[in-house]
């Protein structure tokens, strides 16, 4: 396909669903890509200001990510945190020798009093990332899992519960008073096209729009908005998706994940599995494009990177 | 040696003379020794709270300490240090993965607001250290070196300038407000001996003495207070000593050191090189002992520490 014909990109993502994706529109993109990633999982673990979410993506564009662990760096050692088994003060979330040097690096520069936009900035340049990655938001913002055992912060939820209890509603702490910033505001005006990646719409997507006002911004758009189902044969590829869709009491489909986002969505990239669901996503306004949007693989992200910015190109005015 | 004729002794000790004459009399009196360690080279290092002088007194008494470099931990790794030299954010102050884990759980907890004496007693039984290890103050206390290049945090004189610019003058920040924690106050009023180890006595015993009201603590002891030179030949066995001791125009020898001390010390331990300073040492009114002062291996550590315990004992009323 013709990548030069986009000056400017943005991707909304978060997770590994959306740092494959991201990563494959940075193949074609480079620069002219910009990542918004989300905050809301962000944890204190140990004095250290952890991004999972946004470590994720930037590891992925960074290429230095693990692939087959799914989360954290390749090549990566645990003598701190064995060290502090041995020392009766491990906290419940691994941390990474080489994944540290990033915690240590955020922690310090936030503590200085520098926006986490400006942190992340420094972090992706000293990992080499090529596309932007800007956090949605320099304010508080934390997923607060509702479930059958209380209330959770994500990480607790996700790491050390393993998802497993039932949820009952997802809450937002910081909502209303988080703002998206003046850059990533500026980022969505000047983009040719936005794109929804593959991310967990109730943890990763959703916090995104709780930022202020984001969901205001992409209503008025008049670019491009076009999504990639995070959900394939009504299961998550990774991750508590479909479970979660299932404890909310819905049925995990595209059309579910589609109809989140009815208005402001104009396209919609559909698993080729899930082809029976076109009509339906069709019939809430929103063209479709199919592929197997599995992303085996660097030449399988370039390949649903195309997919998306091939159906971007098609409701450009 | 008798060793079981002792209850309760403290020794004075910070750096790695210190550090080894504390672990050679923890082989002797195991939990009867009370170490009271020197706060005052603390230095905060991308957000993390280091406490150089304690720790390395913790890890010789721990059995973990690294003999071949002379700080830190054995088998240590620098993986977190190695990747914040990759992206970019690398401090001045190496920190080894295994080493971070005190770092971290000392940081955490000062932040939780638990007092140094609680972080140091905590992290000493995490890392199997037998006897106790007391900080000489839970408040800030901070050696300034005055050098020709201006005013230096010790860790900064020490490390990243290699104690090279000469010394016009030592001064503490917080002298004056910093107190003697009770725990040290009752640790003291209940030794039958205090020991000053041999460490450096500008900026690892004297800072101690500056922790009100340490000296006049000693001064009014009735037990037996000792002191190991921590100067040989007119030379330090390691360290700034004797360098500092000219800088600040004195001869570096067994006596300077102990005419620092003459208000409170009732005997000094000299090594057999410095036989020749013995009689004016006596002249100051204490009691010497002679001995190879050089701690070599576990065996040298414990033949000198029953050499200043025997003295000790020989001055008990």
């Amino acid at each position: 396909m013709d990548d030069t014909a986009w000056h400017h990109v943005v991707a909304l993502a978060g997770g590994v669903g959306g740092a494959k994706l991201a990563e494959g529109l940075q193949q074609r993109l480079g620069p002219r890509l910009t990542v918004v990633g989300n905050v809301a999982d962000d944890e204190e673990i140990w004095g250290l200001h952890i991004s999972p979410d946004l470590d994720s993506v930037m590891y992925w564009l960074a290429g230095v990510n693990d692939e087959a662990r799914g989360w954290g760096l390749a090549d990566e050692t645990w003598h701190t945190f064995e060290t502090l088994e041995r020392i009766g003060s491990a906290p419940w979330f691994r941390l990474g020798d080489r994944d540290l040097a990033t915690h240590l690096t955020r922690t310090t520069l936030l503590h200085e009093g520098k926006p986490l936009t400006e942190v992340t900035a420094r972090l992706a340049r000293g990992w080499g990332v090529q596309a932007r990655l800007l956090p949605v938001t320099d304010d508080r913002l934390r997923t607060i899992v509702h479930t059958e055992i209380g209330p959770l912060a994500f990480q607790d939820y996700f790491v050390r519960h393993r998802w497993e209890p039932a949820i009952q509603a997802i809450r937002f702490e910081g909502e209303g008073s988080a703002q998206v910033t003046a850059v990533v505001q500026d980022a969505l005006r000047s983009a040719e096209a936005i794109i929804l990646c593959p991310s967990n719409p109730f943890v990763s997507i959703e916090p995104l729009l709780r930022a202020a006002p984001l969901r205001e911004l992409l209503r008025a758009s008049t670019v491009p908005i076009v999504a990639v189902s995070p959900i394939v044969g009504g299961e998550a590829i990774k991750g508590p998706a479909a479970k979660m869709f299932r404890e909310l009491g819905e049925e995990p489909s595209a059309l579910a994940v589609a109809r989140r986002y009815t208005d402001f969505l104009d396209g919609f990239l559909l698993d080729e599995r899930d082809a029976h669901e076109a009509a339906a996503i069709e019939a809430l306004g929103l063209h479709v494009a199919m592929t197997d949007t599995l992303m085996e693989g660097a030449a399988g992200r370039r390949r649903v990177a195309d997919a998306v910015l091939t159906l971007a190109a098609a409701l450009r005015l």
